[in-house]
């Protein structure tokens, strides 16, 4: 069988088709880097249109990685998808779904076993980097968190996928009034490739 | 906010939206089971168009795992995303592209190291389910071994993504000749959750 076996020939030929076909103009261009490396996650070039960040988010992500910030991840997958060697900080990388405090906590407090792992993100809540892959009920945790006290993650990577809750936290999301800075993806689409691969084009600028 | 936070409540719902919008009537209802799965991991109901499968596909995942199948994955995050609980045969989910062998194996085969920690795998491949989530090369490079003498796998679940090589991966995996049981996606989607959620079906039938 013939194909292309040299890894960074592929990364590069990757890029660049999605460069070519996706539509990034109402990007800035850090922000653009994050998007290429998301649609270099999922396939779908399409994928830009339903982007939505504030206008801060890749500088809040890239400075507060620079700087060493932990990364909080709602589903072991996004952990996994986290690229150690790209982060520039010695960044810690956190998913409390499988504390041992995590299932009576979510008996507790009536809800998921993912939004109660986020009740454990608390003290070490401010200038984190948040990355929610999976559970819609996590980014609304996080949200009634932040909205009753918690302090203020640096990012919100909030990218949940699926068809009950996931637009619907992510709306919530694009909407918070705390001057939260976000990432996101408008509708269904979404998940914990996509996620991490937000984070590993903030970690580092190489494709 | 308000929100659903019954987790088994959100299962039901979503399996429901996603039976009550995807066109599935072309698969059989095992078959048709793991569509639903895949499509609740990536929030599209239109990737079922797109899903192609041998006609033993289903019958020949549920058999092996149930027998203890050893489960190879290309990627740590398709391993991540399998749900060791829902596993029938105690079965082990192997992943061998940080094993210390890889990087060198690489390089002497000149190929990625996805493909080389394919190589690690021939010695038990018989019998095995395959689930490839992420590379192409490592698709590619197991239909080569494959071809040229090692074991069958039970099932192979191939479905990298991307713009390199996954369509083309994908069609030949489908096209192949040897009779091998497959299950894949058409084009360019395609991911470690949606592999990893093609096996959480075949494990266990509860959704």
């Amino acid at each position: 069988m013939n194909y292309v076996k040299d890894g960074a020939a592929i990364y590069r030929e990757s890029f660049s088709i999605i460069r070519r076909e996706a539509d990034l103009k109402e990007f800035q261009p850090d922000l653009a880097r994050v998007v290429v490396r998301m649609i270099h996650a999922c396939g779908m070039t399409d994928l830009a249109q339903d982007v939505q960040a504030s206008a801060d988010a890749a500088a809040a992500g890239v400075g507060a990685l620079r700087t060493g910030a932990p990364l909080f991840c709602d589903a072991t997958m996004v952990a996994s998808g986290i690229t150690r060697s790209r982060l520039p900080g010695n960044n810690e990388v956190i998913c409390t779904l499988n504390d041992p405090r995590t299932a009576a906590l979510a008996k507790e407090l009536q809800t998921t076993r993912t939004a109660a792992a986020v009740e454990l993100w608390r003290d070490r809540l401010a200038g984190s980097v948040v990355v929610i892959g999976n559970a819609p009920t996590a980014l609304f945790h996080l949200l009634g968190l932040i909205e009753t006290g918690a302090p203020h993650p640096a990012l919100i990577i909030g990218i949940p996928v699926g068809f009950v809750g996931a637009a619907e936290s992510k709306q919530a999301l694009a909407a918070n009034s705390l001057g939260l800075p976000y990432l996101t993806v408008r509708g269904r689409r979404g998940g914990s490739a996509i996620a991490s691969a937000a984070v590993n084009a903030l970690a580092c600028e190489d494709e």
